[in-house]
C-alpha cells in the first residue's frame, strides 16, 4: 500500500470516528432546498437529515435532483410528524435563528455550536441542529424544545441567508473541527490537498544552490555593467538577493533560473 | 441615542472600514449561479462583483431574479472579456480550486485566506478570488494568473461543491474576521445578537437570592418528608442545588420558582 492510500484510509477512519449531529428541517417549503440541504450535508460528512411535516410531501422529486449525487442523504432521510418526536432520541438540540429572540438561552456562532456539538458527540450524546420553514423560520414553541440557539455572522443589512446556505455553513464548521482535516477533492493518486505549498517531485533549495546561483548571475550582470555605480552595487545585489528568496526556490527552480541566465548571456543553449 | 442604536452605528462603521476583495467569476454557466453568488456576496458585505465572459451574456434576468434582494451587487457587477483584464488593478489573487494542482503555490484553507486578504486589504491592496466555471473549474492559465490557491475542506468522498456554494464559504470567512461581529439580522430596537446568554430586562440571580430559594423549598421538602431517610438528606439537597446552579437563573426566574413552590404547596394563590 502506497504512502499516499495509506494516508487516504487514515482520514476516512477519522473522518468516520466521531458521529455527526442530526440535521431535523421542520416544515420545509420547497423539495429543491431539501436536496440542497442533503448536498451541503454530504459534502461536510453529515448524514442524518430528519424532516418534520415538509409541505409538499416525502418523498419528492425536486429534492432528488436538487441533492445533484447525494442521493444516500436524501433516501435515508426520516419523516416525522412533529418537532418533539424529530428530537425524542436527541440529548442536545441548538436551533438556528436570523434574529435574536427575547429568550434566555445561550447564542452561540456556527463555530462555537460545531465545538459544543463535537465535545458532545465525541461523549456519545445524541446531537440535532433545528432549522425553520424558509418564510419564517423557527416559531418560538419550536424554539422553547432546544438548549441553545446558533446565528451566524452576517452583513446586518442583508442578513437573509437560504435554509440551504444556513445549512451549508452549519455543516461547514461541523466539517472543520470534526472532519479529517484535508482540503478538497481525493485525486486518484494523492489525498486531499494540505495547507501549505505542495512540493511534487522536488524539494524547497539550499542555501548553497542559491548562493551558486546569486554569483553565477551577479558575475554575468558585473560583466555586462548593470551593477554600477560600484557605490550602489551592495544594495543592488541585497535586492535582487531578497527577489530570489521571496520566490521560495525549489532545487528545480534553481537550475530553471541557472539555465535562463546561461541562456540570456549565450553561454549555453537549451537546444543546440 | 439609544446605547442600543449607538452600538448599532458603530457596527456599520466597523463593517465599513475594510474594504472586501472583489470576487471574479471566470466564465460563469448558468445566470442563477451569479445571482445565488450576489446574495451570498451581500450576505457577507462583500460588494465587488466581477465577470468574466459569462456564457449566457449579461445582464441576465435569471441572475436578477435568483439574487433575491441583492439587486445592488448585481447590477453594479463589472463586465470583462479575459481574466487578465478583470485582474489588472489588483494586488493580490486568491483562485479557488476543489483538487490539488501539480503547482508549487501556496494552499490555504477560507479561513487562512480570509485572514492574508483582511491583513493585504488594511494594507491598502486590492485583492481579488477568483472562481472557475461550474463544469470545469479554472484552467491552469487562469490558476497561472494567481498568487496562491484556496480549497475548502470538504468530505473527500463528496467534495463537489457548486459555485454559490464556494463563494459563500469564501465570503462567509471573510465576514467572521472582517465584520462587525454581531451575528444575524439587526431589529428595529437592538442590534444584531451576540454570542452569549441575553439577559433583556433582567439579570443574573444573586447568590443570596439562590440560597433564599433553596431554603424555601427545602424547607417545604423537610415538612412534606422527601429529604428522607436523613443520612441522605445532604446528598440530595446537594443535588438539587446543583440542578438549579446549572439553570444559571435570573432573578426573575429566582422569582417565578418561590411562586411555584408556595403555589404547590397551597402557601400562595397567584390569582387569589
Amino acid at each position: 500500500m502506497s504512502r499516499a492510500s495509506r494516508a487516504s484510509t487514515k482520514d476516512k477512519a477519522a473522518a468516520q470516528a466521531v458521529v455527526g449531529p442530526a440535521i431535523v428541517l421542520v416544515r420545509p417549503q420547497l423539495g429543491e432546498n431539501i436536496g440542497f440541504a442533503a448536498r451541503a450535508m454530504a459534502n461536510f460528512g453529515l448524514a442524518d437529515l430528519r424532516l418534520v411535516a415538509p409541505r409538499d410531501g416525502w418523498p419528492n422529486e425536486k429534492a432528488t435532483a436538487a441533492a445533484a449525487g447525494a442521493y444516500a442523504t436524501v433516501d435515508s432521510a426520516t419523516l416525522y410528524e412533529t418537532t418533539e418526536l424529530a428530537l425524542a432520541k436527541t440529548n442536545y438540540v441548538i436551533a438556528t435563528t436570523a434574529r435574536p429572540r427575547d429568550m434566555v438561552k445561550p447564542v452561540m456562532t456556527p463555530e462555537s455550536a460545531a465545538a459544543e456539538l463535537l465535545s458532545r458527540q465525541k461523549q456519545g450524546q445524541t446531537c440535532a441542529i433545528l432549522f425553520g420553514p424558509e418564510r419564517s423560520g423557527l416559531d418560538n414553541d419550536d424554539i422553547g424544545l432546544v438548549d441553545a440557539l446558533v446565528t451566524a455572522p452576517v452583513n446586518p443589512a442583508f442578513a437573509s441567508l437560504s435554509l440551504p446556505q444556513t445549512v451549508l455553513l452549519i455543516a461547514y464548521e461541523w466539517q472543520k473541527q470534526a472532519g479529517p482535516g484535508g482540503l478538497g477533492r481525493a485525486t486518484r493518486f494523492d489525498g486531499p490537498a494540505r495547507e501549505g505549498t505542495p512540493l511534487p517531485n522536488t524539494r524547497p533549495a539550499e542555501r548553497e544552490e542559491m548562493f551558486g546561483l546569486f554569483e553565477h548571475l551577479e558575475a554575468e550582470l558585473d560583466a555586462h555593467g548593470f551593477l554600477r555605480p560600484a557605490e550602489k552595487r551592495p544594495t543592488m545585489v541585497r535586492n535582487i538577493r531578497n527577489m530570489f528568496h521571496r520566490m521560495q526556490l525549489t532545487e528545480q527552480d534553481v537550475r530553471t533560473w541557472r539555465g535562463i541566465v546561461s541562456s540570456l548571456t549565450g553561454g549555453k543553449r537549451r537546444n543546440p
